[in-house]
């Protein structure tokens, strides 16, 4: 294992890199005429775009580079040197779905593991111009022609009260997932789907109020758990534990519904 | 009724000017604290913002200068002159729950009407700087410093291949209506909930193949009519007549698609 410390600033302004690299490689091919393979098999359809693989491409290479003794955690090309103090957990293209349907709410997820502990995280939509990031005490967003701005989430104590975002209903495959979603389906105010890793950075923005997925990978939430926490928001699996694995994914923007959740989904 | 008739150039540079004071007035709201009313009362939840007042006031305001003698049916302020000839229907919001969720795929929707005939559509994302709109024999597509250019839908003559997107399950309210729903998704190659009027446009642009929905009103599609069959699609209700009333809509990209579909749903 590679210990030597790292300086956020560095790490950061490569975060910063890989994300243009990334932006680079993906926009040509977004809203074009896609060579979509079915990497699901008979099984699903789960799309992979020349874009995704060439945004990882110079992802990797540029990490190399850059940080040689770092592991990477990538959607597309696997692992390397997962017993790296320092691990990048990227996802060129978050959203695939969206993004082969023309959409906007698709984006490129960058986070950073120092052993155990998301340290860093970055999101970036290259079409609308838009990134997401955190330095090592806040969360900021910056819009194309705008500075950088502090984001915050926003109070909601009550589910009553809350707007409840989440990708797909499919996503909650057992009888016991199922009933968590028509849980809070029944409960909040509102209950929107189709967000992807947009909803997490609205949800930092204080927007949204609380997401509950499943069946997410570790790259589809490592760099949301910073972006979140350092907005003032709660990420947990629904146990209340990390969730830098993935699997059952609870965010709330206030602590005191998150509290509320997790009794929620116990009862359930 | 007013007859006299209106140049193509006229009307459309009418609706490129609506679009643009309803972007001046709904832009500063976006993604800040919005005084949420309830306009449905204890029976559910449907935001309205004063970015939408803002932008109807605003739009009204221009078309009794432009064209006093024309009709209007909008959203919030009702309608005026039903019965002229020339009647324009009018949706400052389009997606009011993907606007307070902070997501860009709302969208501004201008449709004009000569008769029973929808004869121009606009949808502006003052957002993302995006427009959408018909000449009268084609549909185009503006994104921030490009130029127009034309947009057309994509060959997909079998469900099986299709995409299929919907804003939300829950439009389909009766068992006929469920079963339409789950019969497409059981079918569809893929399905989407959550895009508005956005999904709309992306249909006419060759990225989405059939959207399905039901429960809406004239100002929710009359701007899509037009935009969708110049571009090659095919947008009627779910019995093959107009849908200019709104109500149950079937838009599809292909024609032999939509025929299979019309079955479908009249087999459900």
């Amino acid at each position: 294992m590679v210990n030597r410390p790292v300086s956020y600033a560095a790490v950061l302004s490569c975060a910063h890199n890989l994300a243009d690299s990334a932006g680079h490689a993906i926009r040509p091919h977004f809203r074009k005429t896609l060579n979509v393979e079915d990497k699901g098999g008979a099984a699903g359809f789960d799309p992979v775009t020349k874009a995704d693989r060439a945004a990882e491409r110079a992802m990797v290479r540029h990490l190399a580079s850059a940080f040689p003794g770092h592991g990477i955690i990538g959607e597309e090309f696997g692992s390397v040197r997962t017993d790296a103090r320092y691990r990048w957990v990227i996802d060129p293209i978050d959203g695939t779905r969206a993004f082969i349907m023309g959409l906007p709410t698709w984006g490129t997820l960058i986070g950073l593991m120092d052993g155990a502990q998301p340290i860093l995280g970055l999101m970036d939509q290259p079409f609308t111009g838009e990134r997401f990031w955190t330095s090592s005490v806040a969360s900021h967003i910056r819009t194309p022609g705008g500075k950088p701005k502090r984001v915050r989430t926003r109070p909601c104590a009550q589910l009553a009260d809350a707007i409840f975002s989440t990708t797909h209903p499919d996503l909650f495959q057992s009888g016991f997932e199922a009933r968590v979603h028509d849980a809070l389906k029944a409960r909040a105010r509102m209950t929107r789907y189709g967000g992807d890793c947009y909803a997490y950075c609205m949800l930092a923005c204080g927007h949204i109020d609380v997401i509950v997925e499943s069946g997410l990978s570790a790259y589809d939430i490592v760099a949301m758990i910073p972006i979140i926490e350092r907005a003032g928001g709660i990420v947990t699996n629904w146990e209340g534990g990390s969730c830098a694995h993935g699997g059952q994914i609870l965010a709330c923007g206030d602590a005191r519904l998150h509290a509320q959740l997790i009794k929620l989904i116990a009862a359930a």
